[in-house]
């Protein structure tokens, strides 16, 4: 019997035994941050050379130059020919399906002309440049490239670097193959902090980026915190949620599978139910001891569900969505009758998958919206991996000789009383004699 | 004579004098760090009291209470029928246009249903609340007021908390006016990386926010970067700087005057002249001379002209554009004959003011874009401060029982290719028998 935490909203500790759940700090570990300091400064002066040491050293590989690390186009297209034709067919149609929604979100300039012809806008070009970090190892997601870098590509960015390490040679021909799919421009097999100092600051070999996205282990995150500002970079994620909001009529085994697919990620990843229905709990709580046993990460998710996950008794679906909206968790399921009704009222949350077909793998790997989302409460403040992240906005002023002459009076009355005097002047200088 | 830098496209050496004139690293200094990290962690932990302790030491204020340092509303209407009428009214017009403009920035919701009835959307909601830094003393900018708070109030934010220092009790009328016409729910008079740390743990009287904007020195600066994460923080600002693409034909009394706009803020500020035409640019220099000696900012000018200005000949216009590509500007003039052609080649600049009317001090006040914009080269990657900043996305799915049944089939195939079987077996579940 696993022993997973039960909270009911009529305690009055229930609040702050809610925050103690959530809490979670990303430690900023010093010998960590130090090395990654070391790494960063070395890769920043020394360029190839380092970024090969290192690589030969932490990869266990024996490259005699950057050039033997760029695994070459075609290597990525025989990799697609590698993989089973299943695979290769499921491959596409998630990037397919990921494309249709990005083209969605694709942002575009605007502008209006206002009454005397002055001209005010938005232009919204690509980013030039982007670096796509891969996990290598165990932790090789390809549907993680497809999220990734189908966006990208969308957005119109012209070049895309990707880099993932390949210890002691071993390649992942599923992230290859997607990588092609995508149409990344160039991989490197490269990874760790040395990685993301190359992309951030170039190298002789590897092209320096505007912005450096996709998940890492605390090296690499670590390092993509410290490249930020000489680089953009997407969210530093934690451990992934999911939060489920069950009316307590879907099939219990069900609601088991999906805490378990959170909870398989590792040991930190969170699973929640909240439920107005006591026996449902039970029921599931039957469920998730009777299938744990044929899961084959069952240390994993016993670990995650005895250590973060918990079952919520709320009074009713109103108490269980303000607890979703107190939560704002990464991924919530609306599993209940009336999903579109209920997620009207959610404020806050990565994605929301709704109706009890709507099981979270689907959306983390085919539905179409991205899988990088906002975790550790943050989505009360940030928002999915979109083709927004990839594009940027300069604004557009254009005054017309009448339209400066007006904004001019404004302009030097304010600047006047900020006393900046440049400011008025330059400002009454369009004002017409 | 100011001794400004001078370059030419056509040396050897330009591209690296241009990366080392751009050279700038926002110094993070352990004295500041560990001073800031005390602050932060005292005031989590003790709340109010610590606020009004540091606020009574660093800015000689005697307050009891923290509700002593509340600044109630009828204090800011106070301040707007201080002011004189002029003063009132361009702030009402300021804030019309900036509100203009940020309507047609507003993200909605949307969804598109798919054949077998699946839904995907995005649902766009507001920030909850919002922290509004405000500087207090000389940098007490009413302008920044409208550009942070207006923008956030359009977004929908039901709670905007601003925080102003005031020193010796020293407050600024056109900033509490600018609170007012902007509909700021709650000011206090506290400052520093104490007033961001209240914002970002709540207090016992301050409000918890989601997201804090707004600029501030380098404790502000600091403490923003090391809450980012517990909540939204806007980027973190570098010097300003302006860049003016001159044809040779704007009067050069006028182009000194812009490169003064920005020159006057501080002595790190940079203000670059590029210009096909050696004459013209001659001509600028003359005007420089003569008119500094009018500006009441003259040391500032001078020094941050002579440390970090330059004036640039290129080859021809095309060559202008490539310069401030490179440069990706805050703020970029293009003084030419056919601004918006050449807009059109720009693919990075924070705002783009169009024509020789177009004075940058247009848009600092009352345009209508945001003043707020990405510095140091960052517009490679991000965006003025605008009504998206104040708003986030949550992914929607609903799968219809047809589509759920489809997708659980490519699912379930790269679940097993990634080995997460919890996945694989969620997704199998909705599979039509």
């Amino acid at each position: 019997m696993l022993n997973i935490k039960e909270l009911n909203t009529s305690d009055a500790s229930f609040w702050q035994e809610m925050q103690d759940l959530l809490a979670w700090e990303s430690v900023s570990d010093d010998a960590v941050f130090n090395t990654v300091n070391g790494i960063l400064k070395d890769v920043r002066t020394r360029g190839d050379e380092a970024v090969v040491e290192y690589t030969n050293r932490f990869d266990r590989m024996s490259a005699g130059s950057m050039a033997e690390l760029e695994i070459p186009a075609a290597r990525l297209q025989e990799a697609l020919n590698k993989i089973t034709p299943e695979q290769r067919s499921a491959l596409q149609q998630a990037a397919d399906r990921i494309k249709a929604y990005a083209e969605r979100q694709k942002m575009e300039s605007w502008s209006y002309t206002e009454a005397d012809g002055t001209l005010l806008g938005q232009q919204v070009t690509a980013l030039d440049r982007v670096g796509l970090y891969v996990p290598g190892g165990k932790a090789a997601y390809p549907s993680s490239v497809l999220m990734n870098a189908v966006p990208a590509k969308v957005a119109g960015v012209p070049e895309l670097i990707m880099v993932v390490p390949t210890p002691a040679n071993e390649v992942n021909e599923l992230v290859l193959a997607a990588a092609a799919i995508s149409n990344v421009d160039r991989v490197f097999a490269i990874g760790g902090a040395q990685a993301v100092a190359a992309l951030a600051y170039g190298t002789q070999t590897v092209p320096q980026v505007d912005k450096i996205v996709g998940p890492g282990n605390i090296y690499v995150a670590t390092a993509k915190r410290m490249v930020y500002g000489a680089v953009g970079i997407d969210m530093i994620a934690g451990p992934s949620e999911i939060l489920v909001v069950c009316d307590g009529k879907t099939n219990p085994d069900w609601i088991a599978m999906d805490l378990f697919s959170q909870a398989e990620h590792d040991e930190d990843a969170q699973s929640i139910l909240v439920c107005p229905d006591a026996d449902f709990i039970a029921q599931v709580k039957a469920s998730i001891n009777r299938l744990v046993e044929e899961m084959p990460r069952k240390e994993i998710i016993s670990t995650s569900l005895q250590g973060r996950g918990a079952l919520i008794l709320a009074k009713d679906m109103d108490e269980a969505v303000q607890v979703a909206n107190y939560i704002a968790p990464e991924h919530l399921e609306l599993s209940v009758e009336n999903p579109r009704e209920v997620a009207k009222q959610i404020r806050h949350a990565g994605a929301i998958f709704m109706g009890r077909y709507t099981a979270e793998a689907l959306g983390d790997y085919c539905a179409g919206p991205n899988h990088v989302l906002p975790t550790s409460r943050t989505a009360r403040f940030s928002s999915p991996l979109g083709v927004y992240d990839f594009q940027k906005r300069s604004s557009l002023i254009d005054c017309s000789a009448a339209g400066a002459s007006e904004l001019g009076k404004i302009a030097s009355i304010l600047a006047h009383g900020e006393g900046l005097t440049a400011h008025a002047r330059s400002a009454e200088y369009r004002i017409k004699g």
